[in-house]
């Protein structure tokens, strides 16, 4: 696991940040309960609700909905305090699934400063850009996200 | 409402697509309770979370989480039966969020065929391109979607 350059609890600015800072986050499991129960109110397809069924599909077992790896890697990230003043707001993301996420996965959120931007139009805050590749215990990437968050300026 | 290219019930194959054929899916609505249920599981933030405080955040009031909006979105197209022979396997995506959900409001998905791609690499399928809009009853995006999505060609 890389190290974590925000053991700070305070929160940052758009001041603060560093390009290249990476904020680590802690970790959850998830269940086959918990994927067929995201996936049966949200992305009903068999290979997310039914185990049986999976085992004939691409995905050879049961696998989580991207959207259910995509809500816990938010979940991470807001839980383990990712230390943006004001909020973590996204305008967008661009999300991908390079494996899925598996019962029994135990997953963390590695989170790296990839671009500090002013705005022009907006003096008072601007946008970060962050990439937050999400891990499994085998130390696979589940999800590869990349984010632009708004964040205030030091008054 | 745009008008919808996809009527036939029948599963379309990678040859069957065409460019700017337009998917129209059913509705749905989303009330107070259920972005708050959401949020406080994947994304604990006061505006997603507590409608009197939210009131004195940067969205003025309740606003779904954008991880609810898109999971709103998949499961839209799933229910409504967007017609992919063998699943709907997203790659990734690439999500804008230009407004956000609020409570009470009724959503559907206007999906358009961007691109349709044969794979060198596995000559039994190809990628299309979709660019998904999820739109409320005011006939605003809160969402903009552009996924790949893997489909088998005709056997």
């Amino acid at each position: 696991m890389a190290s974590n350059d925000f053991d700070s609890p305070r929160l940052l600015y758009l001041d603060d940040f560093k390009v290249g800072a990476v904020f680590i986050s802690d970790t959850l499991s998830i269940s086959k309960e918990q994927i067929i129960e995201f996936a049966r109110q949200f992305d009903p397809q068999p290979f997310h609700t039914d185990e049986q069924a999976a085992q004939e599909t691409f995905f050879k077992g049961l696998a989580a909905s991207g959207w259910h790896t995509a809500s816990l890697t938010m979940s991470l990230l807001v839980r383990s305090g990712f230390p943006c003043a004001g909020a973590l707001v996204g305008l967008g993301a661009d999300v991908k699934w390079p494996i899925p996420t598996r019962p029994g996965d135990t997953l963390h959120v590695e989170t790296e400063v990839l671009e500090i931007k002013a705005l022009r139009s907006k003096p008072d805050s601007g946008i970060i850009t962050l990439r937050s590749c999400t891990i499994n215990q085998n130390k696979e990437a589940v999800q590869i996200m990349v984010t632009k968050v708004l964040i205030p300026k030091r008054a």
